[in-house]
């Protein structure tokens, strides 16, 4: 029997709209966060593809990286020039299918797009946040997801998927709660930061604390100079770590930018300077300095496993079936990484799968088009589908 | 017929002193720059171990690193608990053995310990250079050690050894001066810095030049703040890039600094972070900033082979017998890029041998002890002292 419906050509779920929802507004409810304090209200942005099935049971919940947010596909207006950050892997006939499953995306807790964050409007102070805000972990980026899928009147996500940060807060979702999830797609990522990874979130926080605007996170304000030399600094050394160095070599090698000769003097005489430096300074334009300090630390913090009985104690909760994804070239959560992550699952008897992509574009490329790795993500997910349908051909946990 | 001399246990050189000379006084004669300008006159800072002999034949320069210096060994006084950079590496029976070798290691052009560079006085201004000093390049350094070792009246040296950029200005010696080395030791280095490495190099930059403490590099005099802030940040993004993943895993893994438990704040949690923030703020007591621009801009445009044709008639001029090394974990400059130097070598019929050595310590292992390293380098440079007393067991290259 032959269950693969005819597939269209991918097309763009075309045009989208943030939506922002008030959660914990009832005074008796709070989000309490791991570090002991408690937010409320917490405003949530989100945006959906696709169709919520009657039974509410096709959800997928896509979980964004360190500077993502919840504009994961199609475009805002017809003039605007951008679609989400993986339009490519959303919309009909895509891998994540909105002919079949209903997408949902949110800006991470903390993030500075529409979620509630250090940028927002603390309510005892009428003032930002600032360094006000609490310091926040994965594990409370999840619970707020949780509470915004509540909202939504879904009780069991088909999926929750992610990749590199993402990939962490998936990782969570299964840990945490299990009945609320059919499935985990860890992509790009780890189980923990690396002493490596953490010494590159620290030379980024430093850069942005020891800009003169950073003023201990009190920038806000329409005249208030903000510290943007520390944060595109910031983002010039993680953008370094996104690429593999193959990918840097291929496009960039030893290329001269818009001069036959070297330059002899202060100027940015090759190619990779120039886009690093316009990585810097476009990404000031869209991102706040005090949320990739938090977002930083919580990933520094991120270690569900710490030990084997942790690790033990926690897996044994998981019911979850996992996909892990890697890619060959990423040096910043490299194969290895994964591949530990899927060593505990199997020896505590998890339903995992594990798949190393050839890429040369390093960590970026859970972002980039490729067609083994769509076909991956996509029979995964169609897989899930017609279980959904045919509840008799699920293969037991 | 063992030749092999009775070896003592390698001992300190004992208490040296920096020699400083000016070059390049006489009205006529002046430092010619790859970048066309001229510098005269030129103060050297050296330092020499051991005797040279009564030909001069037995003469080793070392040449130091991004960061390092003239004193190479020893210590400058009882007091000194500190020994010289390569100090396990320099003396009586150690590989660079002082019974037998004399050794000379002089601080860079450009360099901020002795030598002119950007901090120097402009001698038409009476201030310090600052910016208005003149870009140089690998082959200026190597043009000014070769004006020191001419001053002392050596011919032929017995060998130039280096590490990282040290390698860099040991290769140089050997295309410029094929007549004036008979070997060159290239150590944990590259022929061309990658993409990445320019990128990495790139942010360092940044980092300084958006101290506002920078002041266009003209920060000098006693009240005058200096963009240490800056300076921190470039050494602690390079630092990362001196180690490797494993080194700092095992150093230091997830390990918290000085707690149990996680701050929940801005704190610097992790012993990785006070290690790192520890290297950026103990540098800028030792280094100049504006050193750190020109040093890292001169690494940048090393490329001595940018086409076969250039490389084939560059190379044609080496008769230096050479020695190649790598470390398995230096990711800076991995042993693809020693290999590459190598293959090129072997292609011209040079006289070439390489190793790649196991290390835990990335790009630094060339500073760090290690027997099978240690060895190799002395049974080269015996085996070169050796020719000396007999000539005819000199196999002909």
């Amino acid at each position: 029997m032959n269950t693969t419906e005819p597939s269209s050509a991918p097309r763009s779920v075309g045009i989208v709209q943030t939506q922002y929802v008030e959660l914990f507004t009832d005074d008796t409810t709070a989000l309490h966060l791991d570090c002991g304090a408690a937010l409320a209200p917490v405003r949530v942005a989100y945006e959906t593809y696709g169709q919520l099935n009657a039974d509410k049971s096709n959800a997928v919940l896509i979980c964004h990286a360190l500077s993502g947010n919840a504009h994961a596909a199609g475009r805002h207006s017809e003039e605007d020039r951008k679609s989400g950050w993986w339009d490519n892997y959303i919309g009909p006939g895509k891998p994540f299918d909105t002919d079949r499953l209903f997408i949902i995306c949110s800006n991470n807790l903390g993030g500075c797009d529409g979620t509630t964050g250090p940028s927002s409007i603390h309510p005892e102070t009428g003032r930002p946040f600032g360094l006000q805000f609490p310091m926040i972990t994965i594990a409370d980026m999840a619970r707020l997801q949780k509470a915004l899928i509540d909202h939504l009147g879904i009780t069991q996500l088909l999926a929750v998927a992610g990749g590199s940060m993402g990939g962490m807060i998936a990782l969570q979702w299964a840990l945490d709660y299990p009945d609320a999830l059919r499935s985990a797609l860890i992509i790009a990522s780890t189980p923990r930061l690396s002493a490596q990874n953490i010494a590159f979130n620290a030379v980024a926080r430093q850069a942005i604390m020891v800009d003169p605007h950073f003023n201990g996170g009190d920038y806000y304000g329409e005249d208030v100079p903000r510290p943007v030399n520390g944060l595109a600094l910031a983002r010039m050394v993680a953008h370094i770590t996104y690429l593999s160095e193959k990918g840097l070599h291929e496009k960039f090698g030893r290329k001269l930018q818009d001069r036959r000769e070297l330059s002899f003097g202060f100027e940015r005489d090759f190619a990779v300077e120039s886009y690093l430096h316009y990585q810097g300074s476009s990404f000031v334009n869209r991102f706040d300095a005090n949320t990739y300090l938090y977002i930083t630390k919580a990933m520094d913090y991120f270690d569900p496993f710490p030990d084997p009985e942790t690790a033990a104690k926690r897996i044994q909760q998981i019911t979850a079936r996992l996909l892990v994804i890697s890619f060959d070239t990423d040096w910043r959560f490299d194969t290895s990484r994964s591949k530990e992550l899927v060593k505990l699952l199997n020896w505590h008897q998890k339903t995992v799968t594990f798949e190393q992509f050839r890429s040369k574009h390093g960590h970026d490329a859970f972002l980039i088009d490729d067609p083994l790795y769509m076909e991956t993500l996509s029979s995964f997910l169609k897989r899930l589908h017609q279980e959904l349908r045919h509840p008799l051909a699920r293969v037991p946990l």
